[in-house]
């Protein structure tokens, strides 16, 4: 399976060069759950970062909060998940390994089978002939087993507590509060960043179905009545989306069809503006950060593909050398959870609108996973060339390090006006990166390899004439520059509004 | 107790305005866990960004990582968690309320009794008559109890897990990956910030001692051969830092040692440049959030209150309402845990040096609590007038909003005026606040109550004029000054550059 190998090349490079592992690997790990690295985590920031300032910071009407982790059993009760978050379990009744039995259907039958009955996975596993992956073994029947983490809270005889399975319920169970806070108005968007928790039966691809990860939500909240009266659905109007409605994946498909936002709202393709805004922004955001739009688009998932709450999923769905994965999740939640914490708590979650109306706002949920976004990055970044050496070719909005500063060599002054020069790209903000070790053809390597855009080199001309070189990842072409310029022209290539060749004045050498 | 009611008027506010709420409020909550509102997130992530700028970016030396909040069993068995990670629990055997012993010995007698055996502890309680602080009943004897929370990975039959109870962990594990890339070099630090969870017997005083906690924490790497050569300890050799030595807690004391950093290494009041170091940078990163510097010192803690891993611990206490708190700790090590998974794993954790020696590294660890941090710069910015009123006097490094804007009425076009310059400001990087109902003065109150430093005015002398009316927080002075000079007034403003005074060349209205 060259597939497979693809995503093995990727997570070789992870492991060695610091982007993430997996958690307690000289333990022997758990299973689905990865530790971010020191490259890692600058990346992870950089796309919580960009969420955070297009999804929540430019917006008016939304503010994020950050709630607990663990919740209290009553919690889950109330939003259904203590009954209804649960997977088909089937398990080898010979070796004892565990599966999810839709899982395990697809993979024999290609047969997309979430969402059906124990009593359908039963009949399809045994009509197919269905036996154990790992030693042929005869498989159980197939039951339901909960995905929340359980523990307690408190000494003993304390309360049942969960992990929480996704970020949404904090801002569901605070309604009142953030209600107050937003002055009663809708509509307004609550959004979280944080990790939620998922005990998953079988964890698998890495970073793309784990057991611990993180996700940026948005609970956006609006009245019914108002669904196409978005306050800012003109500006992303003109935006195309790659949308496979319901029909298309009744007839088959080979591209998805491409339309733009005011348009799929028109021929309801995409239920309501709220929903379409924020296609429009994933759609925007995947582009910036080097997802070409050809390589994704948004699935209108089947009813009994969705989660219990949903009046409406539109998955964002990326080609990847894996197949086809949910990257982010879109929902129309209604007032399903509203409802239901209210009337657990015997609460009052209806607004006064203006004219009199009381309303019980309804959610539209763009819910993104930061580890899946981040793989997908990382996959569709991936270069390697004819002699098997790789490279990230990160746009530098997500590049983990943006410049690298170079010394030709240690002696005669070099590596301490180098240093000096990274800390000023320090101070001045970039994510700059000192390396003297090593010929400088291997720095190159060792720099492109993690995706750096830019490298600066400090030789014998630059103490001569205050010159330096900077180099581009992706051309390998170089420019030589006055030193007093090299902050700018950074800055002017990093943002896209120069590229090398505009810099004409200067001298151009070709590698 | 007005000690209690100082807190509980903060706790008003963060209730009112959206900083921060119990979890889960609406089922009665769980005890000990909060979630941070709107305002309360957005000052909450910069208590993190000033962090993670002055104590990771700016070092060359110190990268950021990112791990799993659940771990493996077999992780805490090695780190000596799961056998000594414990509180002695002393419940009533009337009402059945369960209490930390030493907490209870403390409020009875205020006497410390921390690390003290359960024997002790009983003998103390009996000697004292401490008798349940809820209904008077007898209490059982005391016994150990493990503040982890545990659950389980996997279906049926999986791994036993726990929440981490610090964040350290996740480094000493991932060491081999970590040293590699650092290229072997010492000292070298790993930086982390996130959620960990102690099940406290009982949780108390708001964000000061919860069950879920967010921590800033470093663990810097260097040989012990080595302690006095800190690479950078000549940047705050000269920086002022408050010491509460072991001699001086025996004698008792009223005021604590001011001491430069140097002395205090010199005079062997702090063990060792690493330690002192991060004192240093802690101090100023207090004292440029708005806590005074009088009001924190380090106390050098005795042997039985430091974790089992410690050969030295100097919390960082604040002098808060409800007593003295700790709110960092600062923990040698030793290579206590790197030697504890090395022999756990059959692993080598030495780094050859470059003159041949092999050195298992040193930690030093600076452990900064986020929540209590924040609730720290909350009581010290808190303001009240004879009137009762109130604010917070943050620093607008902390504050959750930099500046509102107020039309002074909706009409003739001094909302859309207003509206504009809010819009221009949030593009400039500004955590500007549009409010354009009620009356002015409710405005520039409700504005004070947050903390917000600045707010603009636009009113009929703006559409004449472009004018706008600057008025401070903390002075409730008025500017007038031309538009086009707001942007660069307010940055000039924010980062303490001009103050009110120097605007001569502009109209001054006194209010």
């Amino acid at each position: 399976m060259s597939e497979e190998r693809f995503m093995d090349k990727i997570i070789e490079v992870c492991l060695r060069r610091g982007f993430v592992n997996p958690t307690a690997e000289i333990y022997g790990g758990a299973g689905g759950f990865y530790d971010y690295g020191p490259l890692g985590t600058l990346m992870r920031q950089k796309i919580i970062d960009l969420w955070r300032q297009s999804f929540v910071l430019d917006e008016d009407n939304i503010f994020e909060v950050a709630g607990s982790v663990l919740l209290p059993e009553a919690v889950f009760k109330a939003s259904g998940h203590l009954d209804s978050f649960e997977d088909p379990l089937v398990q080898c009744e010979q070796c004892n390994s565990m599966f999810k039995a839709d899982t395990i259907i697809k993979d024999a039958t290609s047969q997309i089978a979430e969402g059906l009955s124990l009593d359908e996975l039963d009949k399809i596993i045994s009509k197919n002939n269905i036996s154990c992956p790992n030693c042929k073994g005869t498989l159980s029947k197939t039951r339901e087993f909960n995905l929340m983490f359980k523990t307690e809270i408190g000494p003993t005889g304390g309360i049942n507590g969960y992990l929480r399975p996704e970020t949404a319920q904090n801002i569901f169970i605070n309604f009142k509060r953030l209600v107050n806070f937003m002055r009663n108005k809708l509509p307004f968007g609550i959004a979280q960043m944080g990790s939620s928790f998922r005990n998953e039966i079988s964890p698998r691809n890495f970073l793309i179905r784990g057991r611990e990860f993180e996700q940026m939500e948005i609970e956006m909240f609006y009245d019914h009545d108002k669904e196409n009266e978005h306050p800012r659905f003109h500006e992303v109007a003109d935006i195309e989306i790659n949308v496979v409605t319901r029909e298309m994946q009744e007839k088959g498909w080979d591209e998805p069809l491409k339309v733009t936002t005011e348009a799929a709202v028109e021929e309801k393709l995409i239920p309501n503006q709220y929903l379409a805004y924020y296609l429009a922004m994933e759609t925007e955001m995947l582009q910036a950060m080097g997802v070409p739009e050809d390589s994704f688009w948004f699935r209108h998932m089947q009813d009994n593909e969705a989660p219990h709450y949903s009046a409406g999923n539109f998955d964002l769905e990326a080609d990847l050398s894996i197949g086809h994965m949910e990257i982010i999740g879109n929902a129309l939640r209604t007032d399903y959870d509203l409802q239901k914490h209210a009337k657990a708590t015997n609460s009052n979650f209806e607004i006064a609108m203006p004219d009199g109306k009381k309303v019980v706002p309804h959610v539209c949920e763009p819910s993104l996973g930061v580890g899946r976004i981040f793989y997908t990055v990382l996959e569709k970044c991936f270069r390697e060339d004819n002699r098997g050496w790789t490279w990230f070719q990160f746009p530098p909005v997500v590049a983990p390090l943006e410049v690298a500063v170079f010394p030709l060599m240690k002696k005669d002054g070099l590596a301490e006006l180098a240093q000096e020069i990274h800390q000023e790209l320090k101070d001045a903000g970039y994510l700059s990166f000192y390396d003297e070790s090593g010929k400088i053809g291997k720095r190159y390597a060792r720099a492109d390899e993690i995706g750096i855009p830019y490298c600066v080199t400090v030789d014998y001309d630059s103490l001569k004439e205050y010159s330096v070189t900077i180099r581009d990842r992706d051309t390998m072409k170089q420019i030589k520059l006055p030193l007093e310029d090299l902050e700018i022209a950074l800055g002017e290539l990093m943002d896209g509004e120069a590229d090398f060749d505009e810099f004409k004045e200067f001298e151009q050498i070709e590698k």
